[in-house]
């Protein structure tokens, strides 16, 4: 699966991060894991406690990247809306829903409070980030004085998250569109 | 756990909704299951063929109580933004997330054409529901004409899904209230 040059811990985590995305905490074992890293249980337990040290290495990482992709899209010069909308469509392997948003639903990482933090630190940051960009647009006059930055971003977050639920429940993405495109006709501003 | 008066097989649906909701259809066990219902294995496999047997009347069950809690909410007189705010305000356990929509992030579900069935029914029927609402708001002015009702419909069931999403990242329902709050701030008629 793995390419021979990357290292035991490398590919545990690979592995670890694809098993979370695809069949969630709950649903991974460590012998899945072992399987899909061609590692040995020995090899495994050198290199990290247990389960939840190795899928706490992996859920860090995955929510570094996703700050990095949403922070490419947010972070650049222009209009809110418009960094709102590159936001709202930028390319997603939506049916596979989002890496770390799925794992609220995941009842072991939500009872475990250090499992859950980088969860809740990923959501929290994209929200606060997004609440910056509305404000930016109620300054400009783009947005009504009236809006909440702070609500605005988590009806944002919202629909993405559970726009990823309507798609792979229809199993086709154009639910995730659909509920994107509404959001940006509530958005746009009106004349 | 369950009342003595009910009969085995309606203490094996109930158990088996409990479950799904709280742990999932990969987390549960068919043991978890006997033990939660009282119910010898033997008994169980008297009643229903295999969990997915099982889990497909729970299933069904619970999308029909959604349903009707919807309807009760959209079915009423009255205008349309007043009948969305009914159904996004209504009362709800935010923290323990929807029992079908959660299951959109199951693996074995989303892999099993029969049991996705009654997960994609549910929310299709929804999504079409409050579509109806959103084109009684066109059309009576308080929407803008521009707006797609089946696109709003979706944002809207998008928002209720992911807003579960970030409650539970969080642990508090305050961000679920904060996105409906950003929705029906973007729907309420402009003035």
């Amino acid at each position: 699966m793995y390419s021979e040059s990357m290292s035991t811990p490398e590919r545990l985590i690979e592995a670890t991060r694809e098993l979370l995305w695809e069949r969630g905490y709950v649903g991974t074992s460590p012998k899945a894991i072992q399987q899909l890293a061609s590692v040995g249980q020995g090899s495994m337990y050198h290199h990290f406690a247990n389960k939840q040290d190795l899928a706490l290495t992996a859920i860090r990482r995955t929510a570094e990247e996703l700050r990095a992709t949403a922070e490419a899209t947010l972070g650049v010069e222009g209009a809110a809306y418009a960094k709102i909308a590159s936001y709202l469509l930028r390319e997603r392997d939506v049916l596979r829903g989002c890496p770390v948003g799925r794992l609220t639903m995941d009842p072991d990482v939500i009872a475990d409070d250090e499992l859950r933090a980088p969860v809740d630190e990923m959501i929290a940051w994209l929200r606060g980030r997004l609440a910056e960009v509305v404000r930016q647009g109620v300054r400009d006059g783009e947005f009504p004085a009236s809006l909440v930055p702070e609500e605005i971003a988590s009806t944002i977050v919202a629909t993405v998250q559970g726009g990823y639920v309507l798609a792979r429940a229809s199993g086709s993405p154009a639910a995730f569109d659909a509920g994107v495109r509404g959001l940006l006709a509530l958005l746009a501003p009106r004349t």
